[in-house]
């Protein structure tokens, strides 16, 4: 098989090699993502509007000793984060064709490390809904690829691009990653600039991304974020101390949740690695309260982020319903409820934090379940949302019976995402030999794709 | 006198009775604020670059009917938020010239709303520094205005706008309205959207604005914030409970702050109010860790806001020095300190909350004396950090022997902004009979203003 072939195919960090050396230039490598694209996206519909090939040339034409850490990488960026050359309609019809001048500070900063910013993915309506977009979960068609970063798992999952961006309020990216059966990382809140991104939660948006590879998660860290602190690296396995959460919403873990997380804690005390389970403390160990909680912040966030668009669409007729009633239910909460909420979120971080630094690592569900079946549910966030001010990757290791990925988060203390890496990278070798997830696309779809190379 | 003579120096609520009935039309009324402007700048120096006119006359335009809340007031903005028909330069050398092709949130709101968006206000390079701009105090030239928001107070002070835009990062609208003798509001931490404006710390940034009365405070707030909840109205002062806090920081007070301090103890006792000193309890009462955690937080926060824009000074020529250290300075913090700063920063927040609620109002200084001489330090922001996600009202009520204001903060807990507006209301009329301050620019320079009508 020609390398031209698969360019599609390879990692961040395996088509740097090929770039930076110009065994590859970044014009064919482009032309082969566009090429998967178009022979994939009627299927998994994860992208907006143009596909921008322009800069391909351009960043050939810098000097090897010049090009950038992610020289021609083809990044794809969620569709409520600002590109200067592509329209930008977090998911609303009332952005229909916006256009912005400048770039997101992220998407800015990726471009200056070299990256081809090649096009934009769908997403929900300002990111706020469960459903919208017709994007399809690349292992089943049938099945949604979660979100509210759909497009942004689904075309990962799919072999379009080997790095997307996504945010998080919730669960936005590690559950999308976990249906779709790839690496995902979101950072520590705000240790990646959020300007030029939709806010939906002032307090919970996080920015992420997604891969195929952690090596490739670890690349696209080390240019967006200042310094990570030194850390460990490959400690031993029998040094690793990992604790095991299930959380106060456990009941709500479907079976392929609960087979990851006790296979996962068997692979692992198998390796040599101390497991044990951990759980959240009094007040924190109520699911009802928990959620509440969350609920009357995000609500009250999303009231003052989605106020201004509210009055722009002057008919209502332009935002969904859903959308509206954000900014009608925050100026309905108690004043009283609010600032419980904003405390009682204030007090279970540190928490958190000090849970996480007795162990190399904190291990909970991704999500509650596989992608379930049709695209109108996108799933939900709850195992997620304690710990969306933390680092957390989520690993691709198991399957179900029918074939679909169920991921699991490994998670570290605030401002801990380089050790965070390291101990993935150390965490997910015996779990990705033992767990049985393998994304099978790349294999199936190989042919087709070489026939569409000689059409 | 005419009143086409004083149209500048009306309050915007004034103005609103005016334009609204037509008998003031929104033309004439720009014309009046650009001769102001013309003849004061030149001493004051608060405005950026282009003044806009053009849009009076299309407000003229609009029925009666139809004319929005802040008909045809002229609102000034503070030059690191997005305006999509004039530059915005964030203070920055890198940034000259920039437009944006869309409005900040709050800018699209008051547009909606019917505001006049007249012009830019200068401040500090990314409102991080302390000097910069050579705007001046309109009490005296030779002193400072404060920082950052240095154009929003002086031209409000100066009668060259009724009401302008400023935020407040640690103490960058209360101190300048103290320095410069207006009324200012900062509202609870995120209950305006800060979407495009400038982030410095992402964490404390808060949305405030400037007015020369209460009323008009409350009329702004009433478009910004959603439904602000019922509060209290014309409470007896009989009934008012006050907590005074002289703060860790009192040794740092100076004369002025002092005998303001005393003076309005005393005035407010003397109407019947109920007046008792309160304290910072335990750990918080210490000012060196106060101090090291906002710093702590607020260089953590700040690395990442100018991390992109550090890299886009590629030659490193356009940031000052002391801007690009932030970035440096955020990489070099142990991470353990970052976590702990964030933890004591939200812990103390649930607690001042609940200081407040035993009150009516807290009051406590909003700088730590008058203006300095000078215009290279425009001041500390010691007595104003740790209130900085509360709603927080500057009344100018106190007057220097040598004729330079001095105001106090009045605060209320979260989501109090419009119970806080109340309070203000009835404390600032015993504060404002009784303190000394008035602001004589108007008197004084009304025959200069007059002379110039007729020129």
């Amino acid at each position: 098989m020609l390398l031209a072939e698969i360019l599609w195919s390879l990692t961040a960090t395996e088509i740097l090699r090929l770039t930076k050396s110009d065994k590859v230039i970044v014009e064919d490598y482009a032309k082969a993502i566009i090429s998967r694209i178009e022979l994939r996206d009627g299927v998994v519909k994860a992208w907006k509007l143009e596909i921008i090939l322009n800069h391909a040339c351009a960043l050939d034409q810098v000097p090897p000793a010049q090009r950038g850490r992610l020289h021609g990488v083809a990044i794809a960026v969620k569709d409520i984060m600002d590109t200067k050359d592509m329209p930008t309609e977090y998911g609303s019809p009332l952005y229909k064709g916006y256009r912005s001048n400048s770039d997101a500070s992220i998407v800015a900063i990726l471009r200056k490390a070299g990256a081809l910013i090649i096009g934009k993915m769908t997403t929900t309506e300002f990111t706020v809904l469960n459903s919208g977009p017709d994007t399809t979960n690349p292992h089943d068609p049938n099945r949604t690829p979660g979100g509210s970063s759909a497009g942004s798992a689904a075309a990962i999952a799919d072999f379009q691009v080997p790095i997307s961006l996504g945010t998080q309020t919730r669960g936005s990216v590690i559950r999308p990653a976990s249906y779709t059966g790839t690496y995902a990382m979101k950072s520590t809140f705000d240790t990646i600039s959020g300007a030029g991104i939709k806010v939906a939660s002032l307090g919970f948006d996080t920015v992420g991304y997604f891969a195929r590879s952690i090596e490739d998660l670890e690349l696209i860290t080390e240019v967006l974020i200042i310094s990570p602190e030194k850390s460990i690296q490959g400690e031993p396995l029998e040094k690793v101390k990992v604790g095991f959460v299930k959380s106060p919403f456990w009941p709500s873990a479907g079976p392929g949740t609960k087979a990851a997380m006790k296979k996962a804690a068997e692979i692992l005390r198998n390796y040599g690695v101390f497991v044990e389970d951990v759980k959240f403390k009094d007040q924190f160990n109520d699911s009802g309260t928990l959620n509440r909680m969350f609920e009357v912040v995000i609500v009250t966030n999303a009231g003052v982020s989605l106020y201004k668009d509210a009055l722009m669409d002057t008919e209502k007729t332009k935002m969904h319903p859903d959308v509206l009633k954000f900014v009608e239910k925050a100026s309905q909460l108690h004043r009283e409820e609010v600032r419980r909420a904003f405390g009682y979120y204030a007090a279970i971080r540190p928490l958190l934090d000090k849970l996480a630094v007795e162990y190399s690592a904190l291990v909970t569900p991704s999500a509650t379940d596989e992608a379930s079946l049709g695209l109108e549910d996108m799933g939900s966030p709850i195992f997620n949302s304690a710990w969306t001010l933390m680092p957390v990757i989520q690993v691709p290791a198991f399957v179900r019976p029918n074939g679909m990925p169920v991921g699991l988060s490994i998670i570290a203390c605030r401002y801990s995402d380089r050790h965070l890496l390291e101990i993935a990278k150390i965490l997910s070798g015996p779990l990705m030999k033992e767990g049985g997830w393998q994304n099978r696309l790349v294999y199936t779809e190989i042919d087709l794709t070489t026939e569409n190379y000689h059409e």
